[in-house]
């Protein structure tokens, strides 16, 4: 995945962050934190991206992750536009290349694409034009760049060191393209106690998620724990992997009160949203004192904002 | 409903004219009328509201009223984002609150929202932080405060004084949030013949529309009016009520060039729209001489940025 | 179609290219052709259409024709709104108008509109205010006003001068918008040899394309062309029409690099998009050194960005 730098060295694309280097990931956490704001003071504007164009190619338009990076790239003076397409149905690769060598040539500079098809971003990345830039939105489970980013700057916003912490992942580990954004952002930050915990039938094949030790009761997963990470459980994926119904699910995975008490006193808890409560999580977690559930999302504006600075930084410099 | 306002008297939200005080209806007129530019004349511009986001948060994106907002926070310098979503059909509340706090974490402003089920612009009001507006788009049958407000500044704009007024409401009363603002901001524009005019099957329950004499013909609510409002009928309604069907509604209860007649000779005739013609209402009056229903529509979006500019006012002083 | 100008001359509305006057068409190319930058260029910025307002009504939200315009307007600083309506899909015309009047009074200044029944773009240009432009986006199968000037464009950069060409358009002749705005443009600026070839079943009505030879077979239609304009088949008429299979099609009507080499060395390719590749052209033709398809796309939005600056003239002198 080199693919996402320029000969210079630059990030041009940001489709996984399985290869940023720790530099890079930590620079762009600082150019994030800079477009961070408290909650009810103005968000931080600027033009520096004035005159560059964001196309957001989303297979629906009403998510949440859409409204981030259209507000990102709109606060920094982009023109934005939106279409509801979903790349990887069209019948053949070309068609799908098509529609975007027609976005590049009406002088779009950065595509953001969420697809439920492995491989789309990169076989768009891999086949535009050199100038212009292709940010993942999400790719089918395997990755989820800009929210592996904000998780980490959700973190390093209460921790003041990576290396020594222990974070707990929780739920859907086999789906969750969270997830794995979260470990691989999480291992280049030299986190070195990093769990996953999950239902056998919800916990990923054995080859992935290198370095983390593997638990099948939260019980054993939580203790100690500086962050707890919870998934969302898709509730269509019950019946298909013989789950427990939504209430044995929570008896057993739900984050309560009383689970919680097993990680530090200072744990943090997160969640990528939307929220299942009373499946993944307990409503008195989600909305009590521990949790940074909305800074994430706080958060998300500015990563995105940090990323799409980084990636057309070339354009606002020229 | 005095969670409209803040500690400081300021409107903080819109959600209904029902509690709103003379004063601050006739200063929000004031201001509306200030953007009110005539037909081919280049709207009001204006960057009070730079920097500031708007949300959109309709079940249906096409809507005249959507759009009408859209533009109003546009032409006010704001950044608008439109999300297609139905908040009441949210399976729990508190997920509906969820997707609110999300907006609110990306610092959106102020939330338009459209709800077929009562109470949702409350509910939502009651939950967000301190710094965050609601304003209603439409609820259920029972407010729709923008359209009110531009129904009494259309009126203002072609009669010299409300209180010596003869206003005939016609139409599905009972169904009719549009009915239900326009009575809240003409009583209290302390108009005195306020008169609602239905079928039986259509009229409100007896306690509602306090103060209006109810009248089931035309020609007893239409004499001397000094200005009709008619409203939509909702053809899939006629079922539902036993009523007759869209010819016989028309031949006892559509306006006329003759049954107008029956009002004041510079009597002005409304309508929300969208129109039935041949419905409620004969196309000669729709586009004759004393339909002002075009000037409803340009009224709309001058109200709109009345009101986003008053509950935004203390961000763009800041 | 004298509708398409104001009483001083001025272009006013653009439906058909039919009857304008070759010195307007060249202008409109000439002030296109000044907002064209080479790919990975800055689009061209202005301001010059600020304050006003542009609306795109389309059946569809997500066509490259729209995000065309859309750009279009941004990139001249107007703003935009999107409604996704099918004019001539509500009950009456009257409410039709209805729609249109409501975004004449909220101070839209020009409405573009894409319909698939005949009439629809001139009904509406008929009955607005008259300030408000309407700019036909693809009118049933008979007119396609932008795409007739971003072809003319694309030929235009590529040839020295139109009277000498030889242009063959090949394809469902039939059906094709695309087609009769092409023969519009090309009659007026004077290309003498235009050429259309089209399977029987596909062949437009012995009336139509007036000057233009006839040709059924590629063999007779190619030959020393200058230039090639392929039109995209669309499948579902295939059946409709008894048309061979998509590969029998293929085989007699698609474009291949042998059947290409029977046109000039030099000869441009053309394509509307989408394409079907494999049915009517080769993928080594679309993506082959003699393809301008891109280049088509570059041009449609610079050719955009020329009609709304010239029929809002009047409104960014003001």
């Amino acid at each position: 995945m080199s693919g996402q730098f320029r000969a210079d060295g630059s990030l041009r694309h940001l489709l996984t962050l399985e290869d940023l280097p720790r530099p890079l990931i930590e620079r762009l956490l600082e150019r994030a934190e800079r477009f961070v704001r408290p909650l009810g003071a103005r968000p931080p504007a600027s033009r520096v991206l004035e005159g560059c164009t964001v196309a957001n190619l989303f297979t629906e338009p009403s998510t949440r992750t859409r409204v981030s990076f259209e507000l990102a790239a709109k606060r920094l003076g982009a023109d934005v536009v939106n279409l509801e397409v979903q790349l990887s149905s069209r019948v053949k690769g070309e068609s799908m290349l098509d529609t975007v060598y027609t976005l590049q040539s009406l002088h779009v500079d950065a595509m953001v694409i969420r697809d439920a098809e492995i491989g789309v971003p990169a076989t768009v990345a891999a086949h535009v034009a050199d100038h212009v830039s292709i940010l993942s939105a999400g790719e089918a489970h395997v990755d989820h760049p800009t929210q592996g980013l904000l998780d980490a700057l959700t973190v390093r916003q209460h921790k003041s060191r990576f290396d020594t912490l222990s974070i707990a992942i929780i739920g859907d580990l086999r789906h969750s393209r969270v997830a794995r954004s979260a470990w691989h952002v999480f291992r280049a930050l030299g986190v070195s106690d990093l769990r996953i915990v999950a239902p056998p039938a919800l916990m990923p094949p054995a080859g992935e998620f290198e370095g983390c030790s593997r638990h099948t009761r939260l019980e054993s997963g939580l203790p100690q724990a500086d962050v707890v990470m919870m998934l969302r459980i898709q509730k269509e994926r019950m019946a298909q992997v013989e789950l427990p119904d939504a209430d044995r699910y929570y008896a057993s995975y739900g984050l309560t009160p009383e689970r919680l008490a097993l990680a530090r006193p200072d744990a943090i808890v997160m969640h990528p949203q939307p929220m299942n409560r009373g499946v993944e999580i307990a409503s008195a977690v989600a909305d009590g004192p521990r949790s940074v559930i909305r800074d994430q999302v706080r958060n998300g504006v500015a990563v995105r904002m940090a990323v799409l600075a980084e990636v057309l930084a070339w354009r606002s410099a020229a």
